[in-house]
């Protein structure tokens, strides 16, 4: 007899992967132990999901592919680890343009987009070495990176120039052991969109130190008009770069988990060994759904442009209304996004000396206004706080209406002026109830 | 300025994990480069895919399920990491017996049984531990384990005992470093369902030495008529399970990529960390579909015995015509399966001198036959082949008439007197073709 061992009870611990791995947001989140005022209607700014209220709802071309993907009764067994041949054209054909031109070959599909991030973390870096992110940022980075042991370093952008890359810091952010970054356009949580110039800027800093780039495109294309996308992969003629995308966001299914990466390796840098990397990696989970993948040559050929354009419409009306609204907010700051679902707001907590943290702020916010913004240190950004954009217009206005309340209300220059204005209020009342119309306060 | 880098030109290697995940099978399967024979159109008993041939179809209750799921608009956003509310209370229910009560918080709903077993293995066992896994056994234990540096030991079926686990050699196995034992029942490739006795058999060696299970029972339930399906969580008062398990293979739809975990903790021993572990992985990828998670409740609850029963009585036909024709043929001993959808072909190699190894074997009855059967290499057992059993009732007599064929030809014994009876064919085709019958030839 070998081995066997010698452990007198049960004890069975959670592998290093399992504890490294960890969600900054939910964290936070799960520590908010207020609750919303009972007197207020709840309206979550805080759920990055455009579907959540039903005012976003996705192309009928959509629904009807996936219906007829059923019907067919062809898509219930298994496809291959990367995705069927049709459907990786059909993203194939959806990533080309006059400038870049992808084959099936390059495409994987995976489920959702935090899959395809997932595998492109998991080949391009390990245990040790460390990937670029930006700060502000999307936490799942973090969380992917982290629990495989790969070390994360922040890189600036900048709020005063529209959430632009700090290039010089990313640059000194890179080292011997840099083994990608991770560019996020259109961003989360920034709704930045970054010009075709600072792109270039972008690419030339990763070509000088031999850096891949992994770029999250899942905003891809989701810009307010007027504005221009421009992917990283269609405008580098070196650098190597994983895009992951997928429906989620701009087809409003983040449900379905059909994302994808699309290998663009002009110079073959990935030939050796990422793109055989992927491919074994994607064999972990095999595959995607496979309705959604014999859908997928319709949804991405049929859907209009009037769909995709009317939704951009309505969240750029929301965010200038959002805008303009909290602009006027003493005490807070919005930052315009070009694209996306997002919109950051500054806080000057020295204007609101009741709170020490943007996480405190939101929490009152949430007490006292039933709203609730996620705060910036989910992003690893304190001091602002996150709204998303994609909620029905009137509940938006509402919000706003709410935000600006309670900041008057609390902050150093407005708390005063309205506490007096309160109580002369409540004097009225007060003067009301006394004075004979006690009757139609019982219909309340 | 920081660190920087010195690298001089673009070399980009992949992670050790990508370099490790590595799927036998397939490795197996592509280096076959044999081609099926043009004369004879290929059957293909190698694919563990029961949808392939279109003879087994999901219950109609099963589509209507999602087409309702999809018509009703509601499922289109993210669900929680770890599944639906409603669809995870739904598999506790599928899962609850008289002996266990499942509740909705010990489910996780996952992106097919595949992602069920890696965050169960991921949650377990760490860099340096090992995980014990059946042999013969699924590939998919060992692509997961040692991708991500997890030793995997295995442990002997035994054949003569319907490929009973040799507990002796489990018990063997068990050291110091073993983070959970795979149990596989009913088994791929085997066919094997394990009875009551051997269950408590099995439970008994790993509470002695304190090892978790992992129960792959994704073939629950299918078992032919007459023998009972047992669960190992349904027998085990002490020792801690990872169930996992999905729609695929019972439900017949595969791609579809419903898996699930179901935890099973009595003694709460995986209370304090794997339970949180698991959750903080499912956060990797954020769920499986949610067209399928709304449509879970239906499924379970609706699809009639009568769907179970005749898929299984289908099987059961299907493996006793293989069993019985396959044990007429010289050099084969086939292993009456009593549940999934496979069975066991040992190959005396000793009689087939022309054939070194089971490979050889399978490629030449490819080539000759354009039958296609995979390698017990594949499932770390030479000397053996597996057949899948769900390809319709004619196409899997022809192939056996094939196979026996083939044998035939190839035999020690046999060979000769088949080379004997095939010259004796020769010369009546010749002896008729030069006696007037050619005419009619022509008409072939």
């Amino acid at each position: 007899m070998s081995g066997l061992n010698s452990r007198e009870r049960w004890e069975v611990r959670a592998s290093h992967i399992a504890k490294l791995t960890h969600n900054p947001i939910r964290s936070i989140v799960e520590n908010i132990v207020v609750e919303p005022n009972p007197n207020k209607r709840m309206i979550a700014l805080s759920i990055g999901d455009p579907t959540t209220f039903g005012n976003l709802k996705p192309a009928k071309e959509v629904i009807e592919a996936v219906q007829e993907s059923i019907a067919s009764q062809m898509y219930n067994g298994y496809a291959p680890s990367t995705g069927y041949e049709k459907a990786r054209e059909a993203v194939a054909e959806y990533g080309s343009s006059d400038f870049v031109k992808v084959e099936a070959k390059d495409v994987i599909l995976c489920s959702g987009c935090s899959c395809a991030l997932d595998l492109c973390i998991t080949a391009l870096a390990r245990d040790g070495q460390n990937i670029l992110i930006p700060r502000p940022g999307f936490s799942i980075y973090r969380t992917l990176a982290e629990g495989l042991g790969i070390a994360v370093k922040t890189y600036n952008l900048c709020p005063e120039r529209s959430w632009e890359i700090d290039l010089d810091d990313l640059e000194t952010k890179i080292d011997e052991s840099t083994a990608a970054i991770v560019i996020n356009n259109p961003s989360n949580p920034c709704g930045s969109v970054f010009s075709r110039n600072h792109i270039l800027d972008i690419l030339n800093i990763a070509a000088r130190y031999y850096v891949p780039i992994i770029a999250d495109e899942i905003y891809e294309h989701m810009v307010f008009p007027g504005r221009t996308f421009h992917s990283l992969a269609s405008l580098s003629s070196e650098v190597p770069i994983l895009l992951c995308s997928g429906l989620g966001k701009r087809f409003l299914v983040p449900g379905w988990r059909m994302g994808w990466i699309i290998i663009h390796d002009k110079q073959n840098v990935l030939e050796g060994e990422i793109r055989k990397g992927l491919q074994c990696l994607s064999q972990r989970i095999i595959g995607s759904n496979t309705l959604i993948q014999g859908a997928l040559p319709a949804i991405l050929r049929n859907t209009p442009e009037k769909f995709y354009d009317d939704v951009m419409r309505t969240l750029h009306t929301h965010s200038k209304l959002c805008y303009n609204c909290i602009a006027k907010i003493p005490g807070l700051k919005p930052i315009m996004p070009d694209g996306a679902m997002y919109m950051m707001v500054s806080i000057d907590l020295a204007s609101f000396p009741e709170f020490n943290s943007d996480l405190e702020f939101v929490q009152r916010l949430l007490m006292e206004e039933s709203v609730f913004c996620l705060p910036g240190q989910c992003f690893d950004y304190p001091s602002y706080m996150r709204l998303v954009i994609t909620i029905p217009q009137d509940m938006l206005e509402e919000a706003c209406q709410r935000i600006q309340e309670f900041c008057y209300r609390h902050h150093c220059k407005t708390a005063e002026i309205h506490r007096k204005n309160h109580l002369i209020e409540n004097l009225s009342e007060t003067f009301l109830l006394t004075n004979g119309t006690s009757e139609n306060r019982e219909d309340l």
